[in-house]
């Protein structure tokens, strides 16, 4: 199916506009967001690759056309442009599995105004999703402690697509596997899974059932043992089966628990797994987990080995978008780029105006100090000190000193229209661990975390001060 | 793309064991879901069509089978087998539209047990997330209480498919039309969409950008007044052009709020409107909205005659799931139906046993009183008292004695594996629409509504007792 008609309604209202007003200056939009998600102190992105793809695959057909004809809507010269239209422009953006932080320009596109609305609604929808369910990733991850977490969220996931993305984003954030087979297929994740409580009622007993699986499946076995009562039954039957599978010299034995107190529960199945000889078999655990769950577990000493995670990895739980924007903050006018800005009521909402880049500031070991957006021909010079203002605009600053590196974030990855470099989804998953694994601790505390300071710089808190009265007056009076 | 390999891995490992144990009796699943999403007293159920249409095309490629070959876990024969594989089964299930409620089948799949495990994972990932938006897009219809509902969520819904589904789901719950253009190709949504921002900032001041769009859609201009000041200066520029328009003979014009205080700006906006005799302009408001937010401002007047609502409507907002489950409910042991049941340590994880079928008691107007669910062979008598058993299973029970009518709810809807009648997405909204008019006002609550009685029939209550017993017993001592 051609995607290319996935898109707001109203971008395609205003192309015809700047094409019929002859309104089509070269543009630059930043994609950034304001908040971090589940009161968070970070956030890794995740989904370039994708969204790059989406892009440079847009393209309406001519069924696409005789359809928007039919709306009534477009006039036949603006179908004639459509159908010849691809984006040719240039993207500068984050690497996947970078940390980002809020107001920061994730991706800032250069293109024409008509481009820069073609790929709107498409990059935000894929970029903000991503993003999203990679940050819940790396919660559970952090939460776990060393534990592997498995996504299997397919059956709770936002339609079929929400599903493969969120495999490929929850596994750059940092889950080792997924029961999304097709996802295993596509991205080469591995891929995971044993049985359901159906395979234990499809036979006429629970241990007739383990053996049957056992026989099938000797290496690797993991039994669910609570379709009818976990240590009335459930356990009993699994070490009977995981005994003699061990006695046969077969490996990788384990039990997995899918209700009922999981502390309790996965302690009480521990001492008897271990009674029984069966020191080394792992216990899995699911059932409606999220980050703040198995971090109580983690923190009480449950002997949970791996994390079945699926609603809440794959949907953001109660927090299930990342609302970030995509707007305009440059263009050309007489040949002359003219930084734009947007104010509002709402104060947080004012843009940061011109075209940026995001430097991140390190100590010796490579780990984040601070961050600062500023002007992208205005790179912070190494060695001497940096005034970092509030992103605010007020009159909060402070002077960072000490320091050992400065490094630009964005770099280029569309030319033309054309994508520079394919996705390597292993290096994004090392990039986000890496990355955290250098982030202070304070920063990832799941509640109530440390403010990392993303600040603007000299140059760039002037312009946007400026630009706010210069604005206001403009707008008033038109 | 071949989407078979959209399943979760645990499918095929079950899959493979019963293929090799050759344990594949026909067998009778239920989908059902356990707790109303939202706090609420209803949803609506969704996905039908999108599910049966996945569900008939499942059919592994070459190229299918020959990566789940380089996984090592399954034989040769297994994947031949599954190379031939298509479903060939019976599917009962609820009209798209219907009201539903906690513990009814929504859904009867008769099948053989490999042929039901392999659409396990799509028809839940399926019918969970439209369910759940159909759902949402029915409360926040009912807040609005005669205001249009738009659907805005492209941009924050979770992967591209996500947002078609949501596009799908929404229309089913009651809003009128989405900004999702393709949705409006591939279902005959309305869409809609006029101007971002990013329009006005195109242009030299806000005056221009608005003249240059109404120049361009002399009709149904909404014209987006907060990009820099609303009252200070994007009301009076749209008032401008709104005169202008009207002194032309152009109708529908209307402006939007998207930031600040809805209630208070949409107040003043009115007055400053009609004071410039633009009487009929209509009001649209967008920004993170959802239907408690719109009931508390239509419950103090705010004149607003249309909501653009986005994140919360197409991904639930803070309840992202609705978590259906699909269960095996009887499976056929030497050429006789065995009921099946789930034990569990979490009490309303039990499942109801046996072949079931949904009734809905109605008063004179077509009201629902209360429904059913029994086994599918014991239809209740019209026009005698029927004995109600609370679904737990315990003591409580009530005997309905003044009804109307009855309404079996499951209609055969896939027989041998081809769909009877394709989806007609009208039918299902006003299904949804008039299911819900019909539906006593203290079910519509928003927040801690009366709960609608779902019962038990003194068959299935029996029936149930048994097997806890029964199971009990035997999945302790094999």
């Amino acid at each position: 199916m051609n995607l290319s008609l996935l898109t707001d309604f109203y971008e395609l209202s205003m192309m015809q506009g700047y094409f019929l007003r002859q309104e089509n200056p070269a543009v630059v939009f930043d994609m950034f967001f304001r908040r971090q998600p589940f009161g968070g102190g970070f956030s890794v992105f995740a989904g370039l690759d994708t969204a790059l793809s989406h892009i440079a695959s847009l393209s309406f057909s001519q069924e696409d056309l005789a359809w928007l004809d039919s709306l009534g809507t477009f006039q036949k010269s603006f179908l004639d442009f459509l159908g010849r239209l691809k984006f040719k422009g240039d993207i500068w953006a984050m690497t996947e599995g970078s940390l980002a932080f809020p107001g920061e320009p994730l991706v800032r596109v250069h293109a024409s105004l008509i481009e820069a609305q073609l790929i709107e609604s498409a990059l935000l929808s894929i970029l903000n999703f991503q993003t999203l369910i990679a940050t819940k990733s790396a919660r559970i991850r952090l939460a776990a402690r060393g534990g592997s977490v498995v996504e299997f969220g397919l059956r709770r996931a936002q339609g079929l697509d929400g599903a493969l993305s969120a495999s490929r984003a929850a596994f750059i954030g940092g889950a080792s596997a997924t029961s999304n087979t097709l996802a295993g297929k596509l991205y080469g994740i591995p891929v995971r899974g044993t049985m359901a409580h159906s395979w234990v009622m499809a036979f006429h007993n629970e241990l007739e059932a383990f053996e049957k699986y056992a026989q099938t499946y000797p290496d690797g076995t993991v039994l669910l043992i609570d379709t009818y009562d976990t240590l009335g039954s459930g356990i009993e039957n699994a070490i009977a089966v995981g005994r003699k599978l061990k006695a046969d010299g077969h490996t990788g034995f384990g039990v997995r628990l899918d209700s009922g107190d999981l502390e309790y529960l996965s302690k009480a199945v521990r001492a008897r797994l271990d009674s029984a000889g069966l020191t080394d078999a792992r216990i899995m655990a699911s059932n409606e987990l999220e980050e703040e769950i198995i971090e109580q577990l983690v923190t009480r000493g449950a002997p949970i080995d791996s994390w079945g995670v699926g609603t809440h990895l794959v949907t953001g739980g109660n927090d299930p978008a990342l609302t970030g924007v995509y707007k305009i903050c440059a263009r050309q006018d007489s040949g002359r780029w003219v930084p734009t800005i947007k104010v509002s009521n709402n104060p947080e909402k004012v843009t940061n105006p011109g075209i940026k880049q995001v430097w991140r500031f390190t100590n010796a070991a490579g780990s984040p100090l601070a961050d600062l957006i500023g002007l992208a021909d205005d790179a912070p010079r190494p060695g001497v000190p940096h005034q970092l203002h509030h992103p605010s605009g007020d009159y909060r600053s402070l002077v960072l000193e000490e320091y050992a590196g400065i490094t630009p974030l964005l770099t280029l990855c569309v030319k033309g229209g054309e994508i520079l470099d394919g996705a390597d989804l292993p290096a994004a998953r090392s990039r986000a661990i890496a990355e955290l694994d250098g982030l202070d601790d304070t920063y990832k505390r799941l509640i109530n975390p440390h403010v990392y300071k993303v600040s603007l710089s000299t140059g760039l808190a002037d312009l946007k001060a400026r630009l706010i009265q210069d604005t206001l007056a403009r707008g008033a009076h038109g």
